[in-house]
C-alpha cells in the first residue's frame, strides 16, 4: 500500500498540484495534535474511492503529487513559518494539510508575493482576527490578523463564523467581509470573487461537531457535511492558486470518522480544482 | 486559569444567578457517570468564548456565581435530595448542573415552595413518568411523575420525548403536556407560560445523539443542536425562575465534543435569564 | 437481564420472525470487527424501550424469537457461507445480524430457492458490485455482484449508494436500480416492489457517520436517522421475506451511540414486519 | 457461544459451587461503574481456556453453575444488601461477582448466621476500616468495619493493605490483623486459619495497577499476577465456604486485560475450592 | 520522515536482512485487529532511538531494508499463505512482522525447503498446537501442529507457554521441547540449538499483559520486558535464518505502549541478528 | 472538592513548599499534551489517601501551599522559561510539576542563581543531553545539556537512563554521572551528594511504561513502582532545596492509574521533603 494520499501518484516534474503537510500545532491554545493529521489523512484516504460519484472524476486521472511531510522545529514559530513560505514557492498549485491554522500564514506570505492581487477565502468557525493572543502576535488565534496585514481591507472573504471576542466581530465589520453562523453567502462570493487569484483556507471546524468532532476547539452549531460539499463544488466557478485544510485533530476522533471527512472533502476539493 | 465556569466571577453577593453543580448518580440503571459532569463542564468552558455572537452579550458582564460542587452522599437518596432541595432556597436564580435527571426533584421541592404557581417547562428524549422503577419511587425515570405529584395537573410542558413505556405515554394524555418526537410546540408553549414562573429542566439527551453522545441513555432521533439553541432563546419571553442542565456523562465522550455542546448551551441560557 | 435482544422472548416454535447474528468478518478489507455486532446489539438493547411512541406497538407482544449467534468458521469463507444458508431455510422470516456484508450472500442463497421471484432492496453507502476484489470474489465489496448473479436484471433496488469505483456506477447503470446518493426514490420503489417477495438488507453505514460511526469504511454525506427510519416505515407496505442489519462494528463506537442505533432501527423493522 | 463463565454449565441442582453477579456500584466514591463486571468477565471468560495448566484441572469437570446476574435496586443499599443476602442462603458455596466492596457486607451477613465461627480473609489495596465515609455508615469504605462488627475481634485476616487514612491502621492494630503493602504473611495466615470456615474476599485493585488498571480506585505498588496466583493456590489448605471477587470497572479496561486477569483468577479459584 | 522502520534504509540489493509485514488476521478467533501492526510498528519506530545502548550499536550501520507490506488476499487463507511462502524464497534473512500467528506457517514452509534440518523457537503464551479448531486446520491456534507436520518431532523448541487444552499439553509432552510458564530453560535452549539454522517465531503474549495489552488474547502470568529483552540477547550465540514478531493488534493499545515494546524488541533483535 | 492538590491547603505565607505546575509543551517532538498534567493530577489526587501509610505521614500536617497553574504563552519558549524563572524566585522550596522536561531549565536558571553550588538529580529514561534537536537548543531532548551549561562538569547525576543517541553517551562518560537502564547508583549517589544543595528533577518515563503509559515517548525495561518509591524514600537524606514531576501526558492514560501513579509519587516526594 502506497504512504502517499490516495491516488496522488503523479511525479512532481508533470505534477499541476503538489499535496503536503505541516505538522506545526506549537500555538495551540486548548488541545494540540494537529501535527499527526497528514499521517492520519494519508492512511486513511485508503479506506475511500478514489473515484468522486459526486463528479464523475478519479485521482488517479489528475495530476497531483503527494510531496509527504515537512520536516517542522519544534518551538520555534517564525521558523517553521519561513521553512513554509520557502517550500510554496513552487511554479504549482500548493494544497497543503495542517497543523494549526497558523501554517496559512507561510503558505499566503508566498503567495501574496506571487499574486499582488490576491483574495482570500477562509471557511472557519473562528473569527482568528484577534491583534495578538496571550501577549503572542504569532498564534492560531491571530492568523487571519496577520493575513489582513498582508493583503489589506476587502480582500478576506470569512464563512460560517460562529465563535470570537467582541473585539473580533467589530474588526470584521470593518475589514474583511464576514458571512457569520452559515455559508449562505457563499453564492455571493463566487460572484465578487469570480476571475481573481484565490487562496481558499479551509478550517474544518466550519463543520458541526456531529460530523467533525477531531479537533481541538469544536463549537456546535456548524454546517452539515453536505453543505460543506456543495459549498466545495461552487469552488470550480474561481481562480483557486492555492488552498489548505487545517485543524483535523486525530487524537480526538476515536472512531477515524473526522480523518474520513478530511480524506473525502480534499479528494472533491482536488477534483474541482 | 479559573476552575470556575468560564466568565462567571462574580461574588455571591451581588449575582443574580447562582451556578452549581449535583454531582449524584446512584440511581441510573444503566451507565452511570453524571457526577463527573460538573468538572467536565467547567474545564472544557475555557475552550468557548464567553461572548455570544447570537446574542451580543459577554458571560463577563452578567452577575453570575459559580458555587462549585455539593459534596453529596453515594448511595443515601434522599438524604442527597434533601440537601439539593436546602442549597436551592436562597434568594437568587439557581442553575444546577447534573448529574442524573432526579437532581431536578431536590430543587423543585424547594422552587415549588417559593412559587405556588410553579410551572415545569421539560425537555427530553424520556418521559420520565414512571410510578416506581425497578421498585424505587425515586428514580431518574420517576423524576417526572414525582415533580407532578409536587404542582399537579397542567403545569409540566414536556418537548422533545421520543421513549417511555406505554403507561407513561397514556399518564402523559391525562396529566401533562407533551410534544412527542420534536420542539415544533416550543413557541404555542411561550404563549400558555408567558408571565407564570418556569423551571426549566434540560436534559440534554433531548439533542441527537449525533450531536450528543456523551450520555447514559441516548436515543436516536433527537433535535439538532441549532433547534435546541433556537428553542433556548425563545426562553427570554418567560419568566425563568430556575434551570438546569442534566445527564451529561463525560466517560462516554471520548472526543469532548458533548462537554462542550453543554458549555455552549449553558453560556446561551446565562445570556437569555 | 436477559440474554436475548429486548424482548424477544418467543419460544421458536410459536414465533414468525427468528432473529440471529452471523459473527463473520473473515473478507473485511479495511478495518474488521463486526463479529461483535450481535454481542453489542443484544447487550445495548436492554438501554432502550421495547414500545415503539412512533408505531404504538411493543416487542413483547410481537413473536419474536432469538436463536443467539452462529459458531462459524473464521477464516473459510465459503464453509461460513453454507451454514448461514442452511440456518435460514426455516419457515420463519429470517431476521440476520451481521457480520459483514458478504454475509447476506448466504441468507439470499436460501431465499431465492424459497421465492424464485425474489426482490432485494438494499440500503448501502457502497455500491457492493465489484467482480472481485484483490483477486477474491467473495469479498463484502462483491456481494451484490454475487446476487445479481442469483436473482438477474432489474430484481436488485439500492438506495444511498455514494461511494464506488467506476465500474460498479456503470455497472448499475445497466443491471440494477440504483438511488444515488440519498433515499428519495423509496417512495416510488414502494410502488414497483408492492406485492413481490422482498429480501432487505440494510447496512447501517448508509446513515451518515455523524449519527454512526461505528463502522469499518464510513463514508461522510449519508442519511439521517429521522430519514432512515421514515423509510423503515415505508416497508409496512410491502411483503418483507427476510431481512438483515449489516456493518455494525463495535470497536469504532466508543460512546455505544451506533450500537443503540442499531438496537432503535432493529426495534423499528421488527414492529413494522 | 454460551452466555456463562466460560465452562460453568452444571445444572444448579448438582452444582457444588454456584457463581452470580451482585453489579451494584450506588456507593461508589470516586468512579463508579463496577455494575458492568459480571458482564465483562462472562463475555472475555471466552477468551481464555477453560483448561488450569498451573492446577491441570478442567472447569468442564468440575460442578459450577452459573446463576446470572441479581437485579438489585439502585440507589437504595439497604435493599440491595438484603437482596444480596437472601440470595446467597442456600446449600451450595456462594461465589459472587463484584459490583463495589459493599456487596460482601451482603453476603457475610448470610454466611455468618450458618458459620458462626466465621473467619474472614480480605485481600485489598485499601483497609475499607472507616466508620462512616462523608456520613453513611453504609459505603464501600466501611465495608470492613461493619463485617467486624458482625464477626468480632481477631476474626478478620487482611493483605496487602497499602491506603487508608491513620484511624482505619489504628483501628486494624487493635481490632484485626493487617498485612501491610503486600501478601508475604498469607503462609502465617494459612497456618492460622486451617479447619476454620473462611470467606475469603477478594478486591482486585490488591493487585499493581500495571497488571489490573480498570478499577475505580488504582493504587500503585501492589503486588504482581503471579504474586496473587501464588497466594490463591495456598486456598487449597484451607476451608474456603464462600468467596467474591469485586471491584473490577470495564470503563478503566480499555483494553480488556483487566477483565482477562480477573477471568483467569476466577477460573483458579474455582479449581482450587 | 521516512514510512520505513526507524533507521532501515538499506536497498534491497545490498541488504543482509528483509523486513517485510504481513498483515493478515482472518482466522483470528476472538479478536481480530492484528493486521495493523505493521503500520503502527513504522509508525512508532520512530518515537525511539536507532541506537541500543545495551548492545552498543545503531540500526544505521546495519544493512536492513524494509520492503513493506505484502498485500494479501482477505478470506482465502491458503492463497495467503502461498504469497508469503513466495515472498521469504529471497537470500536474505526474512524478518516477518504478523499479522496473526498463523503467518509463521508461510515463511516456515519456504525455510524448511531451504534448510531441511531447520530448527523452530517459539516463544509464546498459548501452545498453538491443537489438531484444528472449529473445524478449521489452517488457524492462529493450530499453527505449531501444521509446523510439526513440516518439521517433525524434536525440532520445536516452546517458551513461555501457560495456556492450552488438555490434548495441546499432551501432544507437546511426546512431540515438542516445552518450558512452560516462563523462559528459565532458555539458556539449556541455546546450548542445545548451538549451530543448527533456526527459525525464531516471537508471539508479543508471551509478555504479561502488564507490559503488552495490545493483542487480542492476552494471557495474564507473561514475562516482563526485562526478560524478554534478555532472552533475545542470548539469541546472538544461535544461527538465525529467519524470524518474526507477530500477534500485536493495535486497537488494543490505546496509549500505544504496546506498539512501542514491539519496536524497541525488534531493534534489538536486528542488532542481535 | 477543592481543586487544589489533595491536602496542599497550606497559605501562602506559612508555606514552606510551592506546588505549582508549568503546562508547556510546545517543544515536544512526538506526541504532546504533557500541558494537561497539573489538571489531571489535581483531580487525581481526590483518589489517593493525603496519608502514607509507608511514612506514617499526612499532607494536611506538612505546609504546603498549592500556588495552581501558570498561563504561559504558546509557541514562544524563551519567554516561557523566563515566567518560570520568574516564579521561582521565592523564599519556598519550589515543586514542579511539568509540562514537558523544558521545563526544569527555568527552574534550575532560578535555583543556579540562589545555590552556586547547585547539583541535580536526574532520573528519566531518555539523557536529554543532545545539544540541539533538529536545530533547536531549547527542546525537551536538550535540557540537561543546558542545564550542563549552567551548573558544569560532574553536577549532574543521573538515573535510569536507557535511551539516547551515541554522542549523549559519549558526552556522558566525560560530563555527568550516569546509572544506566536502572537505579542502583542511587545509595551511592546519596553518599556523594550528602550536604550539598539538590535540584530533583523526576521525569516519570523513568518507570516502566507497564506501571505509567501516560507519556509521549514511553520507553521500554524501566523501573517498577517499589523500585522508583524505594529511591524516593532516599532522598530524606539530602538537602533537596527544589524539584520537579514532568511528562505526565494524560492523553495516554485512558485508566488514569498513570495520573494516580504521578499523584502518589508527588505526596511521597512531599512527606520526604
Amino acid at each position: 500500500m502506497s504512504n502517499n494520499f490516495m491516488g496522488c501518484e503523479c511525479p512532481l516534474e508533470t505534477a499541476e498540484i503538489v499535496l503536503f503537510s505541516a505538522p506545526f500545532d506549537s500555538t495551540t491554545s486548548f488541545r494540540p495534535g494537529t501535527r499527526f493529521a497528514g499521517a492520519s489523512i494519508r492512511q486513511n484516504s485508503h479506506g475511500i474511492e478514489s473515484y468522486s460519484p459526486y463528479q464523475e472524476k478519479d485521482l488517479f486521472d489528475l495530476r497531483v503529487h503527494d510531496a509527504g511531510e515537512l520536516e517542522l522545529p519544534f518551538g520555534n514559530t517564525e521558523r517553521a513559518l519561513r521553512m513554509i513560505e520557502e517550500f510554496v514557492r513552487a511554479d504549482k498549485i500548493p494544497f497543503m494539510l495542517g497543523g494549526e491554522h497558523l501554517v496559512t500564514l507561510g503558505a499566503v506570505r508566498a503567495m501574496a508575493k506571487k499574486f499582488p492581487d490576491l483574495h482570500i477565502l477562509h471557511f472557519d468557525a473562528h473569527a482568528d482576527l484577534r491583534d495578538d493572543y496571550l501577549g503572542e502576535r504569532l498564534s492560531h488565534a491571530t492568523v487571519m490578523r496577520r493575513i489582513w496585514e498582508i493583503v489589506g481591507d476587502g480582500r478576506i472573504f470569512q464563512c460560517g463564523i460562529r465563535s470570537g471576542d467582541v473585539s473580533e466581530f467589530e474588526f470584521a465589520a470593518s475589514h474583511t467581509t464576514m458571512n457569520k453562523f452559515n455559508l449562505h453567502e457563499m453564492r455571493k462570493y463566487v460572484e465578487i470573487l469570480k476571475g481573481a487569484p484565490v487562496y481558499f483556507s479551509l478550517d474544518l471546524d466550519v463543520l458541526d461537531p456531529s460530523i467533525f468532532s477531531g479537533t481541538g476547539t469544536p463549537e456546535p452549531g456548524g454546517c452539515s457535511f453536505a453543505e460543506l460539499h456543495e459549498a466545495v463544488l461552487l469552488l470550480q466557478n474561481l481562480n483557486i492558486v492555492g488552498c489548505d485544510v487545517v485543524e483535523l485533530s486525530p487524537h480526538y476522533d476515536q472512531s477515524g470518522v473526522s480523518s474520513v471527512v478530511a480524506c473525502k472533502i480534499i479528494r472533491e476539493m482536488l477534483c474541482v480544482l
